[in-house]
């Protein structure tokens, strides 16, 4: 997917929300298995985002099924929902020959438009991931959580890190194969963000549970086609543990990150 | 198991090798699939060496089927070799929810002793992992790649960003459930290192294709109770792409990380 084709996603919908599917068989409503509760959680929210984005912790525990219903899910995304962007949140990072066989995990194996990944390693982590015409590196800048200013703020060659992380990237990338993390509990820091990187897309977690608004994101991180995908997860999928579950998603989606 | 429990291997097979499984279909002698593969290299390097790293990115390569066979090769090491380390090379590292969901799949639904994890979202995405008596983090400081440079040397705190990752991970943690990697291309570094991490034991990759010595990382990095496990994959694994690769894989294990 090019960044045009997904503009046009986001102007038609008039969203930007990207509902994140951390889905934790203990916080469903009682009696559903994961695969039906994804597949109501997707049939619900779809008119109102433009991306998925299941988080690799959350299949993982689960063990080898947990690993075949993360595909059933990508299945049946790609079939019933073929616009929509998809993102494996896995924040996998590792050596060259490594990243190349996780380049082929996330854009081969599985049908993924996007994967996060993590920086700490250097530029080699990223670059296999740029060879996939159409695909993205989602790398991680500044993340959302508490713990985010341990390291992202030390000083490389004069700028903080997460700055120096994403130059770095855009020397070997452009904004056809590169988006970078950007939490939303950091919105001071989108402007100055937006000074030396106007055209990436931004993908931006910490909305919602995590206390970030989506209004001031938009307000100080939109470029002029958007450049944003506002993610939401626990807000999206538990807003309410009873019968009308999907109902309360739509509606919890339908008022997240609209443009 | 306990520092003590690995040093008492350590010292019982006269090695600190760590084999590392990144068995890629690719460079395997024709004919045998992975699983086989992995029980002739275990079975013939077993005696030679304390610790096996699956390298994650290997098999999720592979499929559903790669994350089945992993399971498989995590179980053959519990039942024949139960004195063994069992390392995850996963290079996680998420915020804390996420990182929980990592280290359930892990140490509960995997049986690993240990597991990789890269710290650029910070602490938190390693205390869960602290949780599990007799289990480790493991958390990458420098590793052994060429763009190791590009963002583990930047100054945090007037420290360079790795001695900052390790000291900050000390405070939360123990030598009884934290290592951390440093890669044998930085075997200079590792005197200053055990200048403030005396006690830690360190995972060292590198050794072998990437043109590290694991006898200067042993000169320089050993501790009173060995504190190395020394990582050689390609190595080993491919000693011999012929009939004799577990043989040859055997002399390759006998002839690395000797004490």
């Amino acid at each position: 997917m090019t960044p045009d084709e997904l503009y046009a996603q986001i102007r038609a919908k008039r969203s930007c929300l990207c509902v994140g599917l951390d889905t934790d068989p203990a916080k469903m409503p009682e009696g559903l298995d994961v695969l039906t509760f994804n597949k109501a959680i997707i049939d619900a929210t779809a008119p109102y985002c433009v991306a998925y984005k299941p988080n690799l912790a959350f299949y993982e525990a689960m063990g080898l099924e947990g690993w075949r219903i993360l595909g059933q899910t990508v299945d049946y995304l790609r079939s019933r929902y073929p616009e929509q962007f998809l993102i494996a949140d896995a924040k996998r990072g590792d050596i060259g020959n490594t990243a190349k066989k996780y380049a082929e995990t996330f854009f081969g194996s599985f049908d993924f438009d996007a994967v996060t990944l993590s920086p700490y390693m250097g530029r080699e982590t990223v670059e296999p991931f740029l060879q996939y015409p159409g695909r993205y590196a989602i790398v991680v800048a500044l993340s959302s959580n508490r713990s985010a200013a341990d390291f992202q703020y030390a000083e490389n060659g004069g700028k903080p890190l997460y700055q120096s992380v994403m130059e770095q990237c855009m020397e070997i990338s452009s904004p056809d194969n590169m988006m970078f993390v950007v939490g939303a509990t950091k919105a001071d820091r989108l402007r100055e963000i937006r000074a030396f990187c106007p055209d990436n897309f931004l993908l931006v977690p910490g909305v919602g549970a995590q206390g970030g608004s989506a209004e001031e994101v938009i307000a100080a991180g939109a470029n002029s086609r958007c450049g944003l995908l506002i993610n939401s997860s626990r807000g999206i999928l538990y807003a309410s543990s009873g019968p009308d579950f999907a109902e309360k998603a739509a509606a919890a989606a339908a008022a997240t990150a609209r443009l």
